[in-house]
């Protein structure tokens, strides 16, 4: 009865001010095939996901006045839970969450916490919840019975900031046993908040690359995976950001690393570097800044390259800039034409009705995967 | 003032039932020299641990009528947090924890939640919060800047389970440069409730080997870690406890794949097996009845074997059996002179100081890697 009281002064309160809202998603009835979601911790039923998008959710808190998810249609400060006789809160989404996957948190009476069913993963400077929606293509980076390759941690000794720091490196299915064979490479950057684990954690790089190359349809290379929040903007802003300190880890510490202790194609025509949000930002500054270390360029969700940003054309391979049609897909189309018209190797690609988030990453990603090392 | 209420009850009713309780450690006053545990997530300034090995927290919950931390002195429901002005709740542990990582999870209204501040480590089947006490003896897990090996994700394929399954393989450093050595391999388990991702986060399994490496205390080796709940242990209890789903898994599909795709000296005469807790029932179970399959045997606060329990003493090159001294030493040096007695070469080491948990691991592999492979 009160959720259906606060109900009304919403809508009372939107017609009030004349806020253009759709409320067909909020009457809609979500249909009741809840199944637990593909990332939840082994063994635990919720959060659930139905075959529309919805989210539900369950949080044990007997003795708590509110329980809240972060995770809900935007702008209406996500879902309110409500409590059940048997001390349970629970709670739907008001509709269908975009396909793919989600960061979230739960406010137990004003604190911050984890879901304790779902697996965590970094986000936002700190282990987030994550949700799975499931999508129409996410066949392009589930789990199948293809050879896989391996992921494997480093730590590699970092002079400039004084400590062995961790990287993952993707190896292709058949590295082990072809051992006359080298490998290009790509550096592919996190974005801000996130670390070093998010690529194989929420991006499923690695699954995407074995699905592509169980196809024929890429190459097989190697990926490496670093953290790239070496300074100020470790838990700040980006506003005074300074290349500089990542840029020595990735060029002068990390490459020279992976060439020493993985079978690379060593030069920068078979070397490419990428990264999502702030990771394409750094993208952009290092591969501008470093044109004899990089030859493929991409910035997924990450800024845009100008004409005049390349110096010598000759320096590249291909720029890939993509991201979701919630984004601002008509600056990546314009950038990519703008690209293409002074006689770069262009390519743009838009997510379809994704956001700023892992879906339209993991899609950039299977687009782009096909289009490196063809020179 | 409620606090010290509680106290004195406690008191009074120890006296009472004349249980004989240590009280010198409560009234102890913990020095203020609290730093934030090395285990938390980025940046965050609580949990906290002092140089008497006290751990206290700080929980934001501003409308939370109760917060309690798990973690705390034995038998007394963890330690009861106190809220400040500011919304925030905090308290200390009522003494020193003992040496080494502890999991503990945070009760806010009777719901259970992780620490926002810690990492988490999957543990008791759910991801829970770790908090590291310094120990004396840490240096030998730190992280130096000594050559690091790998830590490997590899999907293996299972016929028998019907999917890929993940492990993680350790490989000492050196393994990519040195393409014409091979190196033997311990398969190494977790125990009940844990997964895969044990031995290296919790465990430092990686930064044990690579300093015992670089000390030039232990051959290189490669340690293979997999997921050892394969059956209907998974979430239940080991009373009908059945190996064999586990056995399959370990040495018709696990152990072919690592021999494929790594440079192994693949016989039983350079493979080892060892298992904390669960891990060493297994180990037990499977080296008996795979007696051609693993040379070297490790029961980590796991159990013993008995002289009747070998078969064939050619068959075995090392049983290693360890505790905790809180654990049951007597029964574990016990059990190690009976297979000296039978002409076993078996060897115990106790943890001094430390219970069923991972500190007495920790050191229980730092001990058992000098001695293995040395025949």
């Amino acid at each position: 009865m009160m959720k259906k009281r606060i109900k009304l002064l919403v809508l009372a309160l939107s017609f009030a001010g004349a806020i253009p809202l759709s409320f067909g998603q909020q009457t809609e009835t979500a249909i009741d095939d809840f199944r637990p979601s593909s990332l939840n911790q082994p063994g635990k039923e919720f959060p659930q996901v139905n075959s529309q998008g919805y989210a539900r959710f369950k949080i044990e808190a007997p003795a708590a006045d509110s329980v809240r998810v972060s995770l809900g249609l935007g702008g209406r400060g996500g879902t309110k839970l409500t409590k059940a006789d048997d001390g349970t809160w629970m709670g739907t989404t008001e509709g269908p969450m975009d396909e793919g996957f989600h960061y979230y948190h739960v406010n137990v009476d004003g604190g911050i916490f984890n879901d304790p069913g779902a697996l965590n993963f970094y986000g936002s400077v700190r282990w987030e919840s994550g949700i799975e929606i499931p999508a129409h293509d996410q066949e392009f980076y589930a789990l199948k019975d293809v050879p896989h390759g391996h992921v494997q941690q480093i730590l590699f000794p970092s002079k400039s900031t004084d400590t062995s720091r961790r990287a993952f490196v993707y190896t292709p299915p058949g590295y082990e046993q072809n051992q006359a064979e080298k490998y290009p490479v790509l550096y592919l950057q996190h974005g801000w908040g996130e670390d070093e684990t998010a690529w194989t954690n929420q991006g499923h790089a690695n699954l995407i690359m074995d699905n592509l190359i169980a196809e024929g349809k890429s190459k097989p290379f190697i990926i490496v995976m670093t953290y790239g929040m070496t300074n100020e903007i470790k838990f700040g802003g980006l506003r005074n950001f300074d290349i500089t300190p990542f840029q020595t880890v990735m060029v002068d510490e990390l490459i020279p690393y992976v060439d020493k202790n993985f079978r690379t194609l060593a030069d920068a025509s078979h070397r490419a570097m990428g990264g999502l949000s702030m990771g394409g930002m750094e993208t952009k500054q290092i591969t501008l800044n470093k044109p004899d270390t990089f030859s493929y360029y991409a910035l997924l969700s990450g800024g845009t390259y100008a004409p005049d940003d390349i110096k010598d054309k000759s320096d590249v391979n291909l720029i890939f800039i993509s991201c979701g049609s919630k984004e601002n897909p008509e600056r990546v189309n314009e950038a990519t034409e703008a690209l293409k018209k002074a006689g770069l190797n262009a390519v743009s690609y838009i997510s379809e009705g994704t956001a700023h988030e892992f879906q339209t990453w993991r899609r950039s990603l299977h687009q782009l995967a096909p289009l490196l090392f063809k020179n």
